[in-house]
């Protein structure tokens, strides 16, 4: 196979797009401990903001320590306000459409029945079997409960949701298609607007899983006509482990949609306490029990970071950094077994690229031992993440440097082959 | 009315109390920043454990901040390590029976849905009309959704749960009784054992919210014969603003019960990413979405201070904090206007009091500023939770009078009468 790199493969080249990256100075805003780690996974887990590690320390010692019970009247607006700050700076939606609340799995799980209880008469729901597994989950659970089928269609794990095959899954019976923006293995960027337009044209309605995208693409719900979004704030938004996840109604459903978990905090005059449950108005009655402070307070800061930089400017540097990983790995990595399991065209990728290598559990581990951290996916994927805001080109060099001599030695021979345990 | 106390009223007498109180010691546990704040309202918002403090800086600075997602490995298994912390030490209950996740809200609805599908045939949820709001809208929305009938019974707001109308309101039919352990407004304790067999008799199943009991009265979930339960942390567990809850199923109905959202946490060999949801083993499966580390870590540090005194003591100290506030209650505020909604037997009391007042919302205000923190319950009630690790018997001498100052000298005047946002 004759490959074709556009550009030189020493590490001078990289050192040179270093050199004109207005982006770079962003890397100080984070925690770093150790330099000569190269971090790859902030699609698993971002990094530590500095100012985040600060404002929980003021939220703990301050807020908490010392305003305690009294410092609620400024915490009780943080799930609209962080929601707020996401939907300006993240997810192109206007205000009062995003609530940081629960996580991920609990939010699918309130709007796929909202959505369903707001199409009756359908009776199927739509989603691939590359969707993460938390959500192919809830939509089987959700399916038992109701009596509804769950129609799977295929999506070929390297290149994303096909438009022609979900168009065959359509037709009158459907109340809700459930997509990932992007895809978790293959980092496949799906077409929101011309999907959610063909979800619509058979009258169903659409909800996005933004997980991989938020934080790492553009993204326009808003524009796009999506209907319903769930996303988690742990990977791009770098807002700490376990981190609320955050929902987005479209006004126009806020209404009529109602959530089945009918919980104190989406209740109108919620300090009443009322005899009966009458739900709030917009957003807020998707709401549920007390929210997290502390991981609410870093969602904003996350979102607030992450706005500073800009979502264009993030989205041209992620592109020049995943595009020169794909033309290091192409030169050095095909003749060792490596096959790129992530599309290839700038327009259908997100902000990770996958690899496909026999072996790649026990790579994983082996770059992990020479400070490159990226991860394992099933069956044979490696995967990495190089976050705009955090990764340097000679990061990526580097970071293939090492993944090409510990392919080419097989330094990988003394691991073991189970699975760890990452999210 | 003539009023006996059983002891002088001069602060001498609190004084001596405090000098023989062996958990006086355990204060200094604590975060404290102003000498003169006497704080009782840790049935709301617990304080800060100067242990929780540092471990929570650990956790972000070290293990996020350092360690990345390299430390998943060490949290994975933080919701059942703090839930068996919980299980040992405050709720009664063997290990691996207790798992610490989401919210109270959203662990009662995964709970009670659970429960129905256990009792085919039963479609009648009973709960008392002076349960906490979130519980009854919770068990409203579950019945909306599954046609099912909410009987509700009368409970008198001072005395709580009569065992008399709730066994008037048990019939075959019945599925599912839920109820609060403590009621939030007058501290009224229930008799967990006697009222959970008056439930089995009719062949439903008991849930039982803790969030007003645990870490303030003891409780013994498998000894009472719970069927199941839920409770919060963030009041006398001190874990913090929107730390985790926590759920109980009891070992027997693990394997039959299944709770509906069917997530990539309570899935067996989450990390193989599997093509269908097959529920982990045990209370595992009663998970949902991605646990938030910090706040569990909190819950575990809180657990494990509480058990380091052992709830026996607390409770001890408890029931002498709030008799003796009870007392001089009888003795200062009774010419006020003030008169007790709380169960003045000791073994039906939980570990706050509370006062009917006509101004109750501007006299607990008014209290906030003369730096006594107790806090409003709707109609007319003032709050006060002495919790024994924090609270010296001075304390609640000072609180007290300076509460019949501010209403001798009517002190509250000048403030508004809109309802403070707390929880």
């Amino acid at each position: 196979m004759v490959v074709v790199t556009a550009f030189p493969a020493d590490r001078s080249y990289a050192e040179a797009l270093d050199a004109d990256d207005e982006l770079a100075q962003f890397r100080d805003r984070f925690v770093h401990d150790d330099p000569a780690l190269i971090y790859l996974d902030g699609n698993s887990l971002g990094p530590l903001p500095v100012r985040t590690q600060a404002r929980i320390a003021e939220v703990v010692d301050q807020d908490w320590g010392v305003g305690l019970v009294r410092s609620w009247p400024q915490w009780v607006g943080l799930p609209r306000q962080a929601g707020d700050m996401l939907a300006e700076h993240l997810v192109g939606a206007a205000p009062g459409q995003v609530l940081v609340c629960d996580s991920t799995t609990v939010n699918l799980y309130k709007l796929v029945l909202a959505a369903l209880d707001a199409r009756p008469g359908r009776d199927v729901i739509v989603t691939d079997d590359d969707n993460f597994p938390t959500d192919r989950y809830v939509l089987e659970g959700v399916a038992a409960q109701r009596g509804c089928e769950l129609r799977m269609i295929h999506t070929d794990m390297d290149n994303g949701i096909d438009p022609v095959t979900l168009s065959r899954a359509l037709d009158d019976r459907v109340a809700l298609v459930s997509l990932s923006h992007v895809a978790y293995r293959s980092g496949a960027l799906a077409d929101m607007a011309a999907l959610s337009s063909l979800v619509h044209s058979s009258g169903a309605l659409v909800l996005w899983d933004l997980c991989h995208s938020v934080g790492s693409v553009p993204v326009e719900l808003d524009a796009a006509g999506a209907d319903l979004a769930v996303g988690c704030t742990y990977k791009y938004v770098n807002a700490g482990p376990g981190s609320p996840a955050f929902l987005y109604v479209r006004q126009e459903h806020q209404d009529r949609l109602r959530q089945p978990i009918w919980g104190w905090f989406g209740q109108r005059e919620q300090f009443a306490m009322g005899p009966s449950y009458d739900p709030a108005p917009g957003i807020d009655a998707f709401a549920t029990g007390t929210p997290q402070v502390i991981g609410t307070v870093a969602v904003e800061e996350g979102a607030r970071l992450l706005g500073e930089v800009g979502m264009d400017r993030l989205r041209a540097k992620s592109l020049a950094l995943t595009g020169y990983l794909i033309g290091l790995a192409d030169e050095w990595l095909t003749p060792l077994d490596f096959a790129l399991a992530s599309p290839r065209d700038d327009a259908r990728r997100g902000g990770h690229v996958t690899l496909h290598h026999p072996e790649a559990l026990r790579i994983s581990q082996a770059l992990i031992r020479e400070k490159v951290v990226g991860d394992y996916r099933t069956p044979d994927r490696l995967r990495l993440g190089p976050a705009p805001i955090t990764t340097s080109f000679a990061g990526v060099w580097d970071a293939m440097d090492r993944l090409r001599r510990i392919a080419a030695d097989k330094a990988y021979d003394d691991l073991p082959t189970e699975l760890p345990p990452v999210t």
